[in-house]
């Protein structure tokens, strides 16, 4: 039996009750991850628990190399089970790793599989799970309903084919699935295949020769995302540029389709319009505007030639400025065009200097319009959560938050969910029990549910 | 009975045995608060708890405005009843928040009033509240007098009226006003309504053409601040700038005393030098000085304009730069003429950059001559001075340390001096219990009772 | 008796026996420490604990100053007993400080006295200890060895003699004594003394006049440093620099060699190019790189003036910058000379961007080859430490941490590694207790002892 028990997270009483009487058996909206629509509609089962756990997953394999682990046994060519074999190693000593309580957590609540994972008992778990994925056909489809998801939106390319998502809604799930529209390929106007990704998003509109013409395919494609159900938008930027003249962005752009490479500061000025630009457009529409800000992307280059883009190589940048931040949200408060906005910021140091900034600007079109996201990614663990929500209480309000993410690329990633629950219940049970709140359950309860599912239902209006 | 009790905050005997046998019935010397002299010197009865508790607070508007309440309900035209109703609403979820805190703790503390606040009890809550004020005639000596506060300090602009403190003194009060010297308004050279603060200074003082003369004519309302009592003066700057030449602060006034505005950098200029002088001048005066530096102010220029300074849209700043700040300290140290200083820093990833420095700086002119002020705004919340009094501990020497101060705008303010008080004791009396310093409690309660009262007094000589 | 009993941090039973039964006996291999390799050569008696203890530890100055100690008392004329007991008067009531914890042990550890640190046993505990240090016949090897130390590695400049270490191997010690390679009197091409530190290396080496002859001498020392069993080399900037191209570090060397003062810019050039060039000299030779950021130096030139380098005015700098540290690594990943490389960072706010940059750049040359160094100087306490093992578990792999070094400029710093096991064990003991990790103690006692010696062992390859 692993270490994991059924009160695992949850330290006194009052938090238990919060987290089994009101927390778990809420409902999941995921408004933000990296599943596949194209696997979900596809549905095919698994084969074994490399595929469904280890494939794709950079998370665990940053955490192999943490280790020293050998490249042939993380991306190259190994076996699946050899690399099923040396993750369990490096993981059975990653005591305080997030990866190490999700990966325990993740075989027992899908498998059924409680044996502690660890070098001893890799070649048992290899048995066990891959018997429970083939004995009981264990799909996209059985792993989604399974976790009591009702919505989650995939995160799709402007210029994406949206068919997949009417063919989804044909199926007999129990969970709908809705696009959320992100111009990133669009925004990196540096990038290599940036004519490339500009012809997609022509094949789907209309010639672009400037930014007006950028401007139009852009809210057409919004349009055609609408019609297909979205209500989110997503943003990643490293950071928050200055709100740049649409004449410079139009010079930078049609400089670019002509195949000039930019400069670093003209790709800023057109990062810096087009951020501006799209927060106004999502305003109109009443998209609801995820902002992620501050990943330092591909710093190994011998590693991104190798394996290329999302393979762990990442990390987190210290490049946002507060004061451009601030005059963006201002510039299109004026306008009247500042959208419901959810920040997720990566770096921690950063924390408080946003929240207040955030604070400066609500209103009420909704209740917590401007949102301070869930720890994210590299804070995605038991310490930075926890210190999200104080740090949220402290300068906000608690119980306007819209609640957790997956942020997922795996369709074990749920438990998640439940981590989070877990940590939210012994925050405030804590709380109560140490006299530092009301002990009024209906109250509480009502925040906690709030927070797991009802909040997030009502911002994004679904 | 809400869930506030006598223990609260205080985790064991020790701390208990700290709190209610040492700090508790210490004396407030308050050395840096926004209170009004007039209303002092008026003391008028309050008509309702509106009036007393929500009227100016921007800290409980943002709060509502978090929760997404209509600004109707906030600065607007409803009644003060439908204000406090919605007020209620809004705290009433607000888990961990300060002033979920401080709001059961006031009205408690000052008009007998243990019920819950939350929509239910609101009604019953504002009329026994108000009964109360009416009943016992509260004015602002009855409250200043009941929090046993001997000395306060007002923040006044250099041109302010001084005659009031005098009248002050003609009172009958148990408690000492005195005014702290603050130049904002001079320093801030980009303001719209430069030329007319620079007015006022004139009429008190003489003719101001250039630089020797702003000088002279603070120097000049120095002295009658000191004759008035002073102690202590004040500098809130967004970040501590290089210190600048005279010669060119001198162009910079003579130019915006001619009706030109200021570039960016002129404005830097300007505030570098002017902080670099009054520090200079508060040394030869051997007046304490309290620079408050990490305000990112007026975020939202829509409220401003609507309501204009202190209103609630301001957030902490990421400007602040630790290199300047140390050649700032060392140039006034190497000319003989650092003062008595206290830094309020708005943005705690700064807390041990500052803290260090410093160190670098102390001599034996005063115990703690400079210091690391208590969390402040923002960071006025017990997560951050349970922080911040462990990165003093870490990084300086708690013994020094001169203590909390209100920082308020309400006179229904003092109970964060106990809140900060059982924090305090509640730090040591953990540590002791853990065995992690002596028990002896004639050194212990030493400590405690020279940080809650008797270091501030010593501090700046009272 | 003081307040440390034996159960010191260890607050429950696993925390007790992972500390006892695995950590306590493990030997120490103090792979970074400021020791003098001629003081353990001579191995002199003591006099007295003034000599021994307070004479040239700039912490135990700073705290006093902190405290408003005269520095009379402090550095000045004052007789070795006077300044203990000011000492003593200083410590008494700097609760949570690490000095306080650190000064109370150490006492106990090596002169066997329990009483408390403070004013009234001050007498008793200078004449306890002195008499001990007399009767003993206390010398650095006496303390060397009953710390139970295998090998450390003092930090020496590259034109250091280093015959001393050949006579240290002739003495019947117990523990062995190596050169870490140090060239930062080489990189501050802007000190005072820089020409006098180049013909130093020039009587070892070579005439220098460029680059070329520069970078000759630099290997032709780390040569004779690892025929002296070198492994571990050190540089210590403020901040990395910009890798810059070896023409430019070469036009600015020529200069400053004809007697010119380096301007701020051409100085990051120079320390720009001679990072890379030592780190990739460095891989070359297989010697760990350990790298100090983020101290700012000499902040009151006062001080400077009267006392020199390294009398305790010195802060945490917040100049580093994430990208310029990503830029040289993956600069030297690309060409195949990235070496073993220890991440000191002295600000706090930095942790978490620095830690997740070092996983992108791990592979298999050695467990964890990129490292997150332990909590250091003024992070080098139990607050800080604790932050430190959690971020590291969070973002990295705690079973490749190659642990505790003292970074010491006394012969009674051992304690700190005892104070780090304690809060190492402290924390894996609750992870277990509240069932967040393995109760294996198999696993669970590998890791403990690996962190402790056997992981910097086979890192540095002693």
């Amino acid at each position: 039996m692993s270490y994991i028990k059924k009160d695992f997270l949850l330290t006194n009483e009052t938090a238990k009750n919060l987290y089994f009487n009101y927390a778990k058996g809420m409902p999941i909206f995921d408004y933000h991850c990296h599943l596949s629509e194209y696997q979900i509609l596809e549905n095919k089962e698994f084969n074994d628990l490399y595929e469904i756990w280890l494939s794709g997953d950079h998370y665990k394999w940053r955490l192999m190399r943490n280790y020293g682990i050998n490249e042939e046994y993380i991306t190259g060519s190994k076996t699946n089970k050899e690399k099923f074999l040396a993750y369990c190693k490096a993981i059975s000593t990653a005591f305080g790793n997030p990866l190490y309580h999700w990966s325990q957590v993740e075989i027992e609540e899908y498998f059924g599989c409680t044996l502690e994972i660890n070098e001893e008992n890799a070649e048992r778990i290899w048995q066990e799970c891959n018997e429970y994925i083939k004995a009981n056909k264990i799909t996209p489809q059985s792993l989604i309903e399974s976790s009591n998801v009702k919505c989650l939106c995939t995160t799709n390319e402007v210029f994406d084919n949206l068919a997949v998502f009417d063919k989804i809604k044909d199926k007999d799930y129990k969970f709908s699935v809705i696009p959320a529209f992100r111009a990133d390929k669009i925004m990196n106007i540096d990038a290599e295949k940036y004519l490339t990704f500009i012809g997609y998003l022509e094949e789907k509109t209309n010639k672009i020769e400037g930014i007006g013409d950028l401007e139009n395919a852009l809210e057409n494609r919004l349009n055609a995302f609408i019609k297909a159900g979205c209500k989110a938008s997503d943003i990643a930027v490293e950071a928050v540029y200055t709100v740049s003249e649409r004449d410079e962005a139009d010079r930078v752009l049609r400089a670019v389709l002509k195949g000039n490479k930019p400069s670093e500061g003209d790709t800023e000025i057109f990062k810096g319009y087009l951020t501006y630009y799209l927060m106004k457009l999502y305003a109109k529409y009443n998209i609801a505007t995820e902002l992620h800000i501050g990943a330092m992307r591909n710093n190994n280059s011998v590693m991104l030639a190798k394996l290329g883009l999302d393979t762990g190589y990442d990390s987190i940048s210290d490049k946002n400025s507060i004061s451009k931040l601030s005059r963006l949200m201002d510039k299109l408060n004026n306008e009247g065009l500042l959208p419901k906005l959810i920040i997720f910021n990566l770096n921690p140091k950063m924390n408080t200097e946003i929240m207040t900034l955030l604070g400066c600007f609500q209103d009420d079109c909704a209740r917590g319009k401007i949102q301070y996201g869930a720890a994210w990614w590299f804070l995605d663990n038991k310490p930075y959560m926890e210190k999200h929500l104080s740090d949220l209480c402290q300068t906000g309000h608690i119980g306007a938050f819209v609640g957790m993410l997956t942020d997922s690329r795996s369709f074990l990633s749920y438990p998640r969910h439940h981590y989070f629950r877990r940590i939210l219940c012994n925050y405030l049970g804590t709380l109560i029990e140490k006299g530092e709140m009301t002990s009024n359950l209906n109250l509480v309860s009502r925040v906690v549910k709030d927070i797991c599912y009802y909040n997030a239902k009502a911002y994004f209006e679904i």
